[in-house]
């Protein structure tokens, strides 16, 4: 029987279920399993690990960009979320709020926070007096709750694991400058680490955080057609810092609130990089987060001499900076094959009395299934090169797919055929909400953003054929 | 007028009022801040760094031990809490409960986690299933809420950071075996880390963890003689894993409860350090955990070339591995010397004109205030040396100290008089729960460990004059 066809079986077909197909695969490769509490997740070891990978690339280059950490209470005072009206009209329905302690009734509710902007504001009020203060470059690794009913690991999970950026500045050019910096941090973040192509761009009015003067958006496309909003910047005026009355004494001896921004990335990046990069065999992780690299699988591992080179090749690996290991457990050769593929390492290296007789070893890459042969000599050299190889692989698919799947649309059947063809779509928008929420309720795609480059590909509005000006994607999104 | 002292009577006299002393220095030095709900922190970019620090030597620690990190749920239904009865006894009167989402109340009440052993042992129902599965080595780093009313920064705040891990083993002697090892890793970072000495032992029947057969625990004692329990190790044996039913399969084809351990240390670890350490001047960090180990002074700034061969030892020093930076601020070179003796930096270094001349530099340690010059070509492999040398020297002072504070007492009298010395008590117990309880009562004192070393210092309970064979550690505590 062949093994291979049996294991596949086992995930959903990736092209008539795809949200089955990812059930499948995030629950058997184990990168996450249902908590208790409805909507909760628990993020397994395997998954973990990618996180901290995530986390480890993107804190460097947060501190690169001159901020630090810093950590905030779980919990705010529900008075708080009131002082920004935009801000609890949206928090607040899907807020979890502590009542008691023990058997005791809390004089005030407590909302476990859904973002910091609230409680990181009052305390700034505290610390920021003078200019020389300012910019105050801060950033937090926390969990946040925002209550859902349904749990779709890592995409909507009603507790998840995230970083938030908040910073003050003396003037609106500089807020909007680290407002875009960040954003390209993320978008850089995404093509050399998790290899995906992103499309970045402010969202509108509709869709934009609540409580911000612009939100700006990097939209990744997953293999289904879908967006996945995949990190955001928020460009917040002085919203918050006149609702919380932050102030400072400028150079010129006037008080005045500081111009701020947030933003932030979540553990939403797993189910990005799963649904971006994944095929009918399971996961197919980028190179820079893979928790293993290089499996190394002994054949014939009870012939003498074999366990000891595997080991060796590994020794050697680890050496050269390489996330690898050894499956030396009781199961054929096969199945370890279909399992390491399931679980997306993204090289094999296979090594049999045979291979060890010649001083070669095979490998095979989890991206393109190519194989080699390489002498046991050259791997440390040879396989840190492969895998960046494979990161590039990786990207230039994931940016083929992106732009191989933008339409641009005159009107409304062209868009509801590109929608339905799994495409993004790009299209004039006259601006105005009606159009906006039109093609919501016809189609269920929304404005992903507005990019960077306006230039337009018409004149009339796709919905209402209006003169239009804005050049939107829409998409069906996660 | 003299800036030291100025500056020095900004901080409350360590000797005369070390509570006030402490928080003086934690508020001051900009370490944390009291967050708006009662109880609750804020950790501050200078006291978050040391945390970075803590977590990186630690986890390193612990995956060198075989350990994964993984993350569970914040939220735990309050029926698991009520499932091992001493845990919920323990944990319920200060457990937070989350009773709403927006509006709506929730069917079943949800504690934020106080510790995860039911939520995580509930998970672990599902994913133990045979022998092979174990030994299950699993950590996280998390933030836990246990209610306080009023708010001691790092040592009781409602909600803090730790790592808290949880093992299963197939043997009673594998588990134990597990417990004495990570309080052992915890030993030696606080060794070779903070550069604090310790006691371990085990605790008493009334000071161990709510559902645990046995805790071990260690001990620092802080400049005003007071025990601080710096981190613990449960042996849980099967209580949690028989009431969630985690059973496994063993080779003999019988079901079976495993074995359980869990260990954790906490953001207490910072004040642990602060205490341990501090003068009147204010912190005195550990160099492996100080955010800043070298900081550059610029003397006469403005003069020519001065800030340039200040940035470039810091630029040397960086690339040596050394944590460094200039403080370039307009403010006198007093203040900043003042300034940097209360953050704690392990080293100041200073540059001026005639240092540049002569091509040497003037280092001062913040442990010994002693000074010496180094050859500007020197500096990079100096400092690391000499930041080796105040590890060590700092970590000679804690131990002195904790030995030179152990007074061996054979009646309350004696007890009496060395705690209100500020020691720690060494005293012979007759092993009843009456005893434990009258010293506490009559003194405060809590028994902190029963030291592994058992050899007896007499033959009668310290308390009653009956027949003891224990020996036993008393102190006052954090």
């Amino acid at each position: 029987m062949d093994k291979d066809s049996k294991f596949v079986k086992e995930i959903a077909d990736m092209n008539a279920d795809f949200p089955q197909w990812y059930t499948d695969v995030v629950l058997k490769t184990e990168l996450v399993d249902y908590g208790p509490v409805k909507g909760t997740m628990v993020i397994r070891p395997y998954g973990y690990e990618i996180w901290e990978h995530i986390q480890s690339e993107l804190d460097r280059r947060i501190k690169e960009t001159g901020h630090k950490n810093a950590y905030f209470p779980l919990f705010i005072p529900l008075s708080y979320l009131m002082k920004e009206a935009e801000h609890v009209e949206g928090f607040a329905p899907e807020a979890a709020l502590v009542t008691h302690v023990g058997n005791t009734e809390l004089e005030e509710k407590l909302v476990v926070r859904p973002t910091s902007e609230t409680i990181i504001c009052d305390m700034y009020s505290k610390w920021v007096q003078s200019y020389r203060d300012l910019p105050l470059l801060i950033n937090q690794w926390a969990n946040v709750v925002r209550w859902e009913k349904t749990t779709r690991p890592f995409l909507r999970t009603s507790e998840f694991l995230w970083q938030e950026g908040h910073t003050l500045h003396t003037t609106e050019e500089e807020a909007r400058e680290e407002t875009l910096k960040m954003l390209g941090v993320y978008k850089e973040f995404m093509k050399n680490i998790l290899a995906i192509d992103v499309i970045t761009g402010v969202k509108t009015e509709k869709e934009k955080f609540a409580g911000a003067v612009a939100t700006y958006t990097m939209e990744a496309i997953m293999l289904d057609g879908k967006s996945l909003q995949a990190g955001t910047s928020h460009y917040l005026g002085r919203n918050f810092a006149s609702a919380f009355e932050i102030k400072y004494l400028d150079r010129d001896g006037k008080l005045k609130n500081p111009y701020q921004t947030s933003w932030g990335v979540s553990t939403r990046l797993i189910g990005a990089l799963i649904m971006a990069h994944g095929d009918q065999r399971g996961l197919k992780l980028p190179p820079r987060v893979a928790p293993v690299q290089a499996v190394v699988i002994p054949v014939a591992q009870h012939k003498e001499g074999v366990l000891e080179k595997a080991r060796e090749l590994v020794a050697a690996l680890k050496n050269a900076g390489v996330r690898a290991e050894t499956d030396e457990r009781d199961q054929s050769v096969g199945w370890k094959f279909n399992e390491w593929e399931m679980k997306g390492a993204p090289l094999r290296i296979e090594i049999g009395p045979r291979d060890i007789e010649n001083s070669v070893a095979v490998y095979s890459r989890r991206d393109t299934h190519e194989k080699g042969t390489v002498a046991l000599g050259d791997i440390a050299a040879k396989v840190p090169e492969l895998l960046d190889d494979i990161h590039e692989n990786m990207f230039r698919q994931s940016s083929d797919f992106l732009h191989g799947h933008i339409v641009e649309c005159r009107d409304m059947d062209e868009l509801t055929a590109a929608l339905d063809g799994r495409n993004f779509v790009k299209a004039m928008w006259c601006g105005c909400r009606e159009c906006e929420d039109a093609i919501k309720a016809e189609t269920a795609a929304s404005a992903r953003a507005l990019p960077f480059d306006q230039t337009p590909i018409g004149d009339k509005c796709v919905c209402c054929g209006k003169p239009a000006d804005k050049v939107v994607y829409f998409a069906k999104s996660y």
